[in-house]
């Protein structure tokens, strides 16, 4: 039997602002032989998450950064080829830290650890709305927001994968919800398939003054999946006691000079706060959150949209989608079919 | 008998950055006549509060603005002169917000509300430790910062009049108590008088190396006054789970250019969070803080500084020091001498 290669993308250089296929090389290698206790693992849908954007810094997050030379990490589904791991076995589908490659061999172990996914739902599900995408919208809006019925809750990245299920989750608690996207593909995506009671197109409309139209009391939850002067015009508006739900600040991510609210102070005056989070401190309940997620799902509550690009050497740009706004819902890479 | 004159300052336009004598009128006028359900209150020690400048801005805050052509606004003590106002007679002391004046004529009513204070301390007392500053203070640390023995804190203004007795709580729950101040005297100060564990002279040492040095395992609560580029330093050195209790931002209370603090999303990595408060929401907790603040001063674990300015017509230079960081303590002045 011919060596099995496998290809993959090694991070060659950190991104100084947009990350970009420069930062990478693409290369063939072969597969390592199999030792006990390993499994190979064949990928199939590749996720990517803003959060890639900042373990490539050289500043280590909630987690080590990615070293010079190491495959990009990404989670991802794929299927077990070839098992000598206890608890795993071929045909199998798992969900963990494939990375950015056709193939992996594992422990299991991985900053982002290997674990069996249902084969009876569609392969990708696991990555977005079952995944840390919903996961995130889950324990961001119902447990950090601390949401009360009739609330007006704003939501920015609205049409993206963690915001678009926020939002919703939102409507389902009884809040008006005001959804914040670029352009008016997403903005008619927001009310008319999400049933949002408002959207705000930042790339056309005057957010400032739509925000003081849609939220004439102030604004109670700010889900901010964004940063940046949108994050300030929210906080000229911060109800009494409002929150800010900080999710992210993909619009700072690839940016060399990070924008820092100045309406901070609002907070003050209003006894309002702002609170991040890490989904990742949630582990114990994700069973919990995902039963309650596939319950709205199959009686049709929540609504996710998926936004499938494809091919391996397209990894580059299907992850600076995520940063220039061309995705709707939640962006993912087929790498392959699955087997069964 | 002689009609009674009283010498006022009042508010001729707001200031666009430093306040300044020029946004004032001094001017003397009649007293009016008294009502039924007035009385006459001659002002003793006037107290400044960064909190006044942001009165001075065209938008309301947790108060309506100060309008133009009124007695500028503060809070003092002083004492019935003349009373038709029922549960105050000639000769009770009280506190409320008499404002940059001589004399006043009120019902009891204001946005700082009229009360007697007692008379056997010494007048100053409940506009410093037993005011509004000791107050924001403890219950700051106390109920906002959510102290835990062991914690790092960092204080900023801590040679102010509520950072100095913030610190101080801090000290007392058992946490290692880091001061930031402006100057060596400031600095000896906060070690050698307020017992803290290290001093930060920001306008002399490298607050980043310094914050680095003696908080190795991060900052777990900052108690911040001040705002501007250090809050954007503490930001830096979170620790997970950690708080930044906002209590002021004095460096930009005069300031056009507002500075917004970019490592606010240090707040997601660490699962941080900012939250600011108005103590005037714990106006029904007054008696148990002022309670436990008396004890603290009587038993010598909690020291406080005056800085005692004198005479009406240098209110506004007076209320310029806590701006310059001109003061130590509790900035005051003296506009009379109590009859009793």
């Amino acid at each position: 039997m011919s060596q099995l290669m496998n290809k993959q993308w090694i991070m060659t250089s950190r991104p100084a602002d947009m990350v970009a296929r420069d930062n990478f090389k693409f290369q063939e290698v072969p597969v390592p032989e199999l030792k006990d206790g390993e499994m190979l693992v064949k990928n199939l849908y590749m996720s990517f998450d803003p959060t890639l954007r900042a373990w490539m810094n050289e500043r280590d997050t909630y987690v080590k950064a990615i070293a010079i030379g190491e495959v990009m990490r990404c989670n991802a589904v794929g299927e077990v080829v070839e098992s000598k791991l206890d608890g795993f076995e071929k045909g199998d589908r798992v969900m963990g830290g494939i990375g950015w490659q056709e193939y992996c061999v594992t422990t299991g172990e991985n900053i982002m650890p290997f674990q069996k996914v249902p084969t009876n739902v569609p392969p990708t599900m696991p990555l977005s709305i079952l995944g840390i995408t919903g996961l995130t919208a889950y324990f961001g809006m119902l447990d950090v927001a601390d949401l009360k019925e009739g609330q007006t809750v704003v939501v920015s990245g609205a049409a993206g994968a963690t915001g678009s299920v926020a939002a919703q989750i939102a409507k389902l608690k009884g809040c008006t919800v005001i959804g914040i996207a670029g352009g008016p593909v997403k903005s008619k995506f927001l009310t008319e398939e999400l049933g949002l009671d408002h959207a705000i197109d930042y790339k056309n409309d005057d957010v400032k003054a739509k925000l003081k139209e849609y939220c004439p009391k102030g604004i109670d939850r700010y889900f901010d999946n964004v940063g940046g002067p949108i994050l300030d015009m929210v906080l000229d508006r911060i109800a009494l006691k409002g929150k800010v739900v900080l999710c992210g600040a993909i619009s700072d991510y690839n940016s060399k000079d990070v924008f820092g609210p100045k309406n901070y102070t609002r907070l003050i005056v209003m006894r309002g706060s702002m609170q991040g989070f890490i989904i990742l401190d949630y582990a114990k309940r994700f069973p919990e959150a995902i039963a309650g997620l596939s319950k709205w799902v199959m009686e049709g509550k929540i609504k996710f949209q998926e936004d499938l690009q494809e091919g391996l050497e397209n990894a580059p740009e299907a992850f600076q989608r995520i940063f220039t706004g061309k995705n709707i819902g939640k962006q993912l890479l087929k790498v392959a079919d699955p087997a069964s």
